[in-house]
């Protein structure tokens, strides 16, 4: 089966990117259990202050949908909500590499 | 010290994704004793049949660069280039999340 993964950009609003960065970390913590959520790395921009990046890869794509419908995840979405001017996502399908888990 | 991630997109030259993708990922099978590049997966589009996204996480920017300095990745590179059509890259900061280690 194909894993799944995605790049998300947030655009926070003005001084919102660190509220939002708590969040999203937050977000990763209540992963940690979730085997299949692999990686869900939250990462910065030095060049755009108000630009916060989600690195997901899951070990496929039901996975990502079945965390969506998840009461924790609409919870987190909705404290996020207010924060956010606009979200990208490009979805990608990793294939190999190191950091890449075979199972 | 921060952390050091980065997204990049190759466009590769029609017809050449999967021996792009080939290279990329005997790179990433070198890198696995490389014990600062943390993360170095690739993946494809699945709606951009020429695209090859390579997510990357260093433990700090300075290990990135001296990699690019390594013999064996300017021979990679060399290999590579004929494939490529384009390349630009994202210059992201890890902050934390699953998947993130904390060394």
């Amino acid at each position: 089966m194909s894993k799944f993964g995605m790049y998300v950009k947030f655009s926070a609003k003005p001084g919102q990117r660190d509220a939002l960065v708590q969040i999203l970390l937050d977000g990763a913590a209540a992963a940690q259990s979730v085997k299949e959520c692999e990686i869900y790395i939250v990462n910065v921009s030095d060049t755009e202050p108000d630009t916060v990046w989600v690195t997901e890869v899951w070990s496929h794509e039901e996975a990502h949908a079945a965390s969506l419908a998840q009461e924790e995840t609409k919870a987190s979405i909705q404290l996020a909500m207010p924060l956010i001017a606009g979200v990208e996502a490009t979805q990608i399908r990793p294939v190999g590499g190191k950091g890449y888990s075979i199972a």
